[in-house]
C-alpha cells in the first residue's frame, strides 16, 4: 500500500511516468532551431539571441522496478541518437 | 554587478535561457508516440504502457527584462499549435 501511495501516480498499481528529454549536442549545428530563430526575429521578437530544439517524450511504466534505469536503456536502443545527440531523464 | 552574478548564466549580460516544453493536449491522439511505443514493446520493452512525443525548445534570450513571459508570447505565436498542442515554460 505504501509504495502506491508513495508513487502518487493515478492510473494503477506500479505506474511511473518518465520524461526524457533529446537535444542535439551543442557541437552539433541546429538548423531548424537557427530558422525558427530567424522567424523570431522577423516576427519581432529581438531579444531572442538563440534557439535549439529538441524532442521531449513522456514514457509510462507499468510494473517496472526502476522505470528511471529502463527508461535510459530505452533512450539509448531507441529515442537518441547517441552520435549526434544527448539525453537526460527524469519523473514527470 | 550583482544581476549578472544572481542571473548565474554565463555568455553575457542580462542573458537568460528559458526551456519551452510543446505537447500534444491529452486528447489529441498522437500516432507517432503510439509507434514508439509499439516499438519498444517489439525491443522486448514490455514495461512501457504510452509513450506521447512532443518538443522541446532552449530558446536564449539577450537584455530581456522577462525572458518568462516572453516564451510564454513566442510559444503562443510561434512554437505552439493552441489548437491541439499545451506549452510550459521554466528557465532552463
Amino acid at each position: 500500500m505504501r509504495r502506491y501511495r508513495e508513487r502518487g501516480v493515478a492510473g494503477g498499481v506500479g505506474m511511473a511516468k518518465i520524461v526524457v528529454d533529446v537535444m542535439l549536442k551543442p557541437e552539433i549545428r541546429d538548423p531548424q532551431g537557427e530558422a525558427i530563430a530567424a522567424a523570431c526575429h522577423r516576427l519581432g521578437f529581438a531579444g531572442v539571441r538563440s534557439v535549439r530544439q529538441g524532442k521531449r517524450f513522456e514514457v509510462e511504466f507499468d510494473g517496472e522496478t526502476d522505470p528511471e534505469a529502463k527508461a535510459a536503456e530505452l533512450a539509448e536502443d531507441l529515442l537518441a541518437n547517441p552520435v549526434i545527440e544527448e539525453f537526460s531523464i527524469r519523473r514527470g
